[in-house]
């Protein structure tokens, strides 16, 4: 088929009404499939059953520095599993926190402290109004806390190797209101790139206005790679050394996505410093995070390497999702000039950009039909789509046969959308 | 021996002169014993191992109202184990939300949740100086969380039926910057007593100034009975229902001292309409909590039931350990006119009152003779203990062999310091 923009109106019409009674065959079926959140499926989570016997009676509880993983003690997690997450993000052990069962939590945790106590003259809560960037499309999660604590949130556009750069790099340094900027640099959410290693580079190179400007590196996508040419990301605080700035960055990752979610265990690396003041914080708000389900990881992993294996069962789980939707998206909508999309080396999601103005009209076509996706406008802060374009596919979850029909939907709805779009 | 008030200088320095050097002996044993922070001892979380077998490869992961504990979803926890916590707690499944591992973090998350949305007209933090109540001697890691958010802390007098509540009604009324109050209403934290029927019901009956006025309801001890004649509780949100003041509550509770100590499950538990505000954090700060530790403790619990049977089991390791504490307080200190304790029914802790300006002397021996504990002043807000007298005793940690020569030592230095007091 031609692109639809060379089409007339009367074969667009055609094509709709062919469209449409394919559509209503769908909906006849009373489907009910969802590709909205980034949720392991099923088959994923029976990977990693095995740790739920790792820690039972017989356990030895002791650590290098705790007599008892069953007790109080020990805000910041103990010594060997430390060194886990730290060999997993390229630091020393002394650089990690390790926390509960989410790293959202602790990232909702880290800016609360920083606007209540802050990392500078002055806590973020008293200095007026304060902003954020917001690489777009991202992540709703994030979004909501810096909307939840009134952080104004600037967008900023992405390309295939990050961040516009220039872009950040001229607000970072002439606004001293810009306290942070949110980054998933590996196999980012939604859009499954990774940050270039001049990215990362430029990153750690930033000459911030705020003294007191802190980057959210939100790594939750660190070994999640689903294909043979996985994605490199270059370890920004290899680069911080160099540039001597490494209190700059708050690095996040989780074992949510390796073992269980909800079930698994968070860690923050970042420089002494930083930490310290997270610190002052954690150390009214708890006792600690729970020392027998850190063991559980570290009994059944042992190591990173135990980590790494475990990721290519999750690897042979995904690979074939990933290559159905892409492929599902290639067959339907390629030389249409209706549609791009994304085509990641690892993560959890396929980033579709529609025809400008139709996204919520494909979320609703969708919904209508019983295909869930996540709402149009959730990969922008406030919600706020300026394109109406960005759609994000969660592949994980559903079971295969049901991820195909809900493809099929998909790629229907993004037809007539822009149909709709073109005929008027 | 007769009270020391009436005995003549010499024979002060003579008892002196006897205690120094008993206690050199001690100090030449070079001890570390620890009788400061309320954890179970290694006996104690033994109970609870079989625990960690109820959740396996093999377990049905499926609740109610969720498909799957090994996946994100239900920010409140499942069904079946709100259920667990609503008969513990004498309320209803929707009045409850349950957490990670710690009462504490969600003690901290409610008073940040207080300051940055409020219950009312205004968040906490918009309202210029605000205070709480701080019943003493009293928690000071309730005193910490109050401190770090910057709330005047104002102590109240505590008897044996609870806190003053001429004194707690009168500031209550009259003050609208009074935002709250912290209580520990069974086996409270370190004293010791339950609140009479009278008090609990005089608490459902407050009229304070301020709309917004919470109540912290700690019920960190709710079935820690430790002997024979426990203490009974009456449930204040029985009394609340009467007087139509269900908002003004936010209750709380954790298996901490139940199975393990930073491994348990914690619980709130307040009117729907409280609940709401929290989760209108609670969902930009997580997906939720750990919902295969709280399939752990259904699992292992079973009900209500299963919870008090194992309560038995924890009684019967703490009840000789408490009898010999006031045993040796009663057999060293009796009739010198220098200390007088409290004799809980359950609990963690025995409070020692000694001679006004003697407890940071009596601690300070102790800890040079390597017997540490709380530190003096630590159950007053700000560290600050106006007749310097006060110190909390917990026995459960060391091994009773410790315990029992921790307490000799105590007595020694409890004695040494009045006389330094008396003799000048």
């Amino acid at each position: 088929m031609a692109e639809y923009s060379s089409m007339t109106k009367e074969a667009l019409s055609e094509e709709y009404k062919k469209l449409s009674e394919v559509l209503t065959l769908y909906k006849a079926q009373g489907l009910s499939l969802n590709m909205a959140r980034g949720k392991p499926g099923a088959q994923q989570l029976d990977i990693s059953s095995g740790i739920l016997n790792t820690v039972c009676e017989s356990t030895n509880f002791r650590a290098s520095d705790c007599p008892d993983c069953r007790n109080y003690g020990n805000l910041d997690g103990f010594e060997e599993i430390k060194v886990l997450f730290a060999d997993l993000l390229g630091v020393e052990s002394k650089n990690i926190f390790v926390g509960g069962n989410s790293s959202l939590n602790m990232m909702f945790d880290t800016i609360a402290c920083m606007m209540e106590q802050g990392c500078g003259d002055l806590p973020w809560n008293k200095q007026g109004e304060i902003r954020f960037l917001c690489p777009v499309p991202g992540y709703d999660r994030h979004f909501g806390i810096t909307e939840y604590f009134g952080i104004k949130m600037i967008p900023v556009a992405t390309n295939e190797n990050g961040p516009d750069m220039d872009e950040v790099e001229r607000l970072v340094a002439s606004d001293a209101s810009v306290k942070g900027i949110w980054c998933v640099p590996k196999y980012s959410n939604p859009t499954g790139i990774t940050y270039s290693a001049e990215t990362v580079k430029r990153f750690a190179s930033l000459r911030p206005a705020a003294k007191d400007f802190r980057i959210m590196w939100d790594n939750a996508y660190i070994i999640h790679d689903i294909n043979d040419t996985p994605d490199t990301l270059v370890n920004i605080f290899d680069e911080l050394k160099k540039t001597g700035k490494e209190d700059m960055v708050f690095e996040f990752c989780s074992t949510s996505k390796i073992t269980f979610p909800g079930a698994g265990v968070a860690a923050i690396a970042a420089s002494e410093y930083n930490l310290s003041i997270l610190k002052k914080r954690y150390a009214f708000a708890t006792i600690g995070y729970d020392k027998l389900n850190m063991l559980r990881h570290l009994n059944y992993f042992k190591n990173l390497d135990g980590i790494l294996a475990h990721m290519q069962k999750h690897r042979a789980i995904l690979e074939p999702r990933f290559n159905m939707v892409t492929e599902t998206l290639t067959r339907e909508l390629d030389g249409l000039g209706i549609a791009s999309w994304t085509n990641p080396n690892g993560g959890y999601f396929v980033s579709v950009d529609v025809v400008n103005g139709c996204a919520k009209r494909v979320v609703e076509l969708c919904r209508e039909t019983g295909v869930v996706l996540t709402g149009a406008g959730a990969t922008y802060p406030y919600g706020i789509d300026p394109n109406d374009s960005n759609i994000r596919i969660a592949p994980s979850y559903p079971p295969v046969e049901e991820l195909e029909k809900a493809m099929a939907v998909f790629c229907i709805c993004v037809k007539l959308a822009a149909i709709e779009k073109l005929v008027g």
